[in-house]
């Protein structure tokens, strides 16, 4: 893929399939916080993928065929994701259980940022299932970013200097990461 | 609903939507060991559930309909389901994800079999689910039945006198437990 050296695609996917979602609102306040360096565009997609079924791994499915190419592509993977009943929303868990078998994951830096100090059950588990997949976990990308409400649209979070503060820390753990990561190692 | 008395319904939910999933064999050995007062039968249709999305929640699905008032309806859950990479399969975790606005599983009888003895995130990381739900998790029932190996069909689960054993206890402390709840807690 020709692109300008030193300039990093991310896959950002929101946990949360919500429209008013505030960890969607979050990967849009860091988008526009990025440098130009990173090339941040979330994936929605993610939400019409079908239940994982192993029997169905090697069939030929356009929403998952699609996702595993969107994660192939990008160079780093950007997190943000809620609590539900003290895990990972499930639907979620399900679009990377479908990555699992195809390896799409693998070696890929990925980030996960929590939105909420008091959800640490979510991030926890997320955190280890992403270990567990062999992914590139960036611990000083994965941060909390804690929001003062879950009223926030991206203006206000854009407004807020501790979230602000808080996303550029993601956004320079994320990139000092992909620059340290050898040359050719992201496709 | 009309029924005989102390004849109690058991919804089973596999994890796993595996045509040969060891899970769902054994709620099938689970179904031919059960006394005459626990009536099992399976629920499969969970796995067309859409992804959960809390703008939905009031929305009118067929599926999710179905889904909630099987186990409304239902006395008991009995759930077995296997670990994908440290968690609960993600498909089977949204399912739960669909219940916990509507609330079928508050108060609700449930009992988790672990058919692996090693795998234990995804196991622990469901009953916390289940806790947090408010469902009334049947401890006596929530028991490792560890398979010799993963390539058991209901019949070969059925002539293992170790996972028979197992069964067993699980059908008795579920029956034991159901025989505790109070009358008309059930529905």
């Amino acid at each position: 893929m020709d692109r300008a050296p030193f300039v990093f695609s991310v896959l950002a996917l929101s946990g949360s399939l919500r429209q008013a979602s505030s960890n969607r609102a979050l990967l849009q306040a860091a988008t526009v916080l990025a440098p130009p360096q990173l090339q941040i565009r979330q994936y929605e997609q993610w939400g019409v993928l079908p239940s994982f079924n192993p029997d169905d791994e090697g069939r030929e499915v356009a929403s998952v065929r699609h996702f595993r190419a969107a994660v192939k592509a990008a160079d780093a993977v950007l997190i943000a994701s809620p609590e539900y009943a003290h895990g990972v929303p499930g639907a979620f868990k399900n679009a990377l259980d479908w990555l699992v078998g195809s390896g799409e994951l693998i070696n890929k830096p990925v980030a996960a940022i929590n939105a909420s100090g008091r959800a640490v059950h979510a991030q926890t588990s997320l955190l280890d299932t992403l270990a567990m997949m062999n992914a590139d976990v960036v611990a000083a990308a994965s941060l909390t970013v804690a929001l003062p409400t879950n009223q926030l649209d991206t203006a206000a979070m854009l407004a807020h200097t501790t979230v602000v503060a808080g996303l550029q820390q993601v956004l320079a753990g994320l990139h000092e990461h992909l620059l340290g990561v050898p040359q050719g190692a992201h496709s």
